[in-house]
């Protein structure tokens, strides 16, 4: 069994590839819910659903969010009424936040609701919310403290960032087969999300890192960061914010007591090589996920670093 | 002060002649809510949204329903997730119903609902749901009880009716200014909507009707049966079942107590004289609403006899 933990648009293209090299009953998906909000009344869980479209091969390709050729009739209706409007959801994605709420509402837990509509959508992987209890990713800001959504969304990840706390976490539970997932896995994978506020939420639910320091499972991460700058998204300003360098070496701090390998950007090879001798180790590829293909062969390496009899990718301390 | 009794399309029709000749304000819609029913988790108002519609000049003129040009699709993805989809929402309603839904869920009450939707789609007038309190229409059939929009949408009115109840109306209250509406009221109309379910239930809620008696306005129906059938719907099987005739007559019995006039088609002017000698009136003049002219003709020959300076239409008995 392969275990990925997964965050949003970046962690859906990683397992887009897994997809296409493991067979769906085999892998499990660890998802990040601490950027999950309540909108129109609806629970919207953003990087649960791009898990599940991505999946089910309904994910839109152009946005790398929502479905596949969605409209908008509701948002624009929404907005004309003069409600909040800028969280954007399509109408067939609407679907699936209307069933959720229900489900959750039937005293379903997240991972029951999760099941259930990957189960609809003819999604034969295990999709696992990371807890169903509530967290919730906070932005302290000069501003004032933002949801996830208000920071990166609302207000485009402009806004200085003091601090970055997830509320309730020290509340909430694994959700049920997490800790299983972690510790019986044949290999585990971390996705190229943000460190901070997409594999971070996860990090934090009491257990989970403790699991991932145990396992006897490879841990191997793709690096989201090239250089010193994210390859999408805000991460590098949330890492400095909380202390990390905004580079290869600062994603290994993030990870050092749970990681085996860090695959990074070819471009990245020398500072992989300044960094030998840590406990984490190297390997480069060209780790930009743009294409169907892109996505394959970094899957590929990583599953082949993680299994060592696959020994496909040179590891950057041997080259 | 013209105050209107309605229900669903035949109702909306009826008003979207009036809309053309009274003032916004001078105009209260009392709205039957016995149709109401929870839909993939909303509170769908129907007859409410109808009004609602029609008033904001974006009612479908095609389907008499729902918004103007709306399209279907996340009914359709409810449809692809195995979900009940046999009752009909468009995108662009369904932020009517998201709002709503959100209002109750804050606490207010259907009337403040309303009337926050209301004017956020810049209707003027007032309309004000029969009560704030929950009664539901149930028609019992051979096959078990159903709601309405079971009986009437999913099973397109093919059961026999054994009976017809509104369970809960005896707990209602008439919401907030329904009754003053009805009391103070210039002239009161009734649309040509089904006396059972559609009006029933108003007058079902205690207080409606007996203010209806104690109005000193004109109480005026336009009849939404011609010949032995209903212009459209199931109002003829309706009213059997409650032991009225489907004709002209029955309609003036299931009124009987608080109508002065009824309004009928020329086609049925001769059953109109027959009837004379009874305590409601008959006025006679071509009552279908297909077209904006038959609307705002009705409306305009209804209003003329609710207030008799007017005299513009001869009465059946003066015929």
């Amino acid at each position: 069994m392969i275990t990925v933990l997964t965050g949003g648009t970046g962690g859906a293209k990683f397992v887009d590839g897994l997809r296409r090299l493991v067979a769906p009953e085999e892998l499990t998906i660890i998802v990040n819910t601490g950027d999950d909000h309540d909108w129109w009344g609806l629970h919207i869980s953003p990087d649960i659903d791009s898990i599940l479209y991505t999946l089910a091969g309904m994910l839109s390709p152009e946005r790398g969010w929502g479905v596949r050729g969605d409209t908008f009739h509701c948002l624009q209706a929404i907005k004309a009424l003069g409600e909040p409007a800028w969280f954007s959801v399509g109408d067939r994605d609407l679907a699936t936040h209307l069933l959720r709420t229900q489900l959750l509402s039937q005293a379903r837990t997240l991972t029951e609701a999760t099941r259930i509509i990957g189960e609809k959508l003819g999604v034969r992987s295990r999709i696992l919310p990371m807890t169903d209890q509530h967290v919730e990713t906070r932005i302290h800001t000069p501003a004032g403290e933002l949801s996830f959504q208000e920071y990166f969304v609302k207000r485009h990840s402009q806004d200085p960032i003091n601090s970055v706390r997830f509320a309730c976490s020290m509340d909430a539970k694994p959700a049920p087969g997490v800790i299983d997932a972690i510790t019986k896995a044949a290999a585990v994978l971390i996705a190229p999300s943000n460190p901070i506020t997409s594999i971070g939420p996860i990090l934090a639910v009491p257990g989970i890192r403790y699991a991932l320091r145990q396992t006897e499972a490879k841990v191997v991460a793709v690096s989201p960061i090239v250089g010193n700058a994210a390859i999408s998204g805000p991460a590098a300003a949330l890492m400095i914010s909380r202390d990390f360098a905004p580079s290869i070496s600062g994603i290994a701090d993030c990870y050092e007591d749970v990681l085996d390998i860090l695959v990074v950007d070819d471009s990245d090879a020398e500072s992989a090589r300044s960094l030998h001798g840590r406990s984490v180790q190297f390997a480069c590829t060209n780790i930009f996920l743009r294409t169907s293909e892109d996505r394959e062969r970094v899957a590929r390496t990583t599953l082949e670093l993680a299994f060592p009899e696959f020994q496909g990718t040179k590891l950057a301390d041997a080259s």
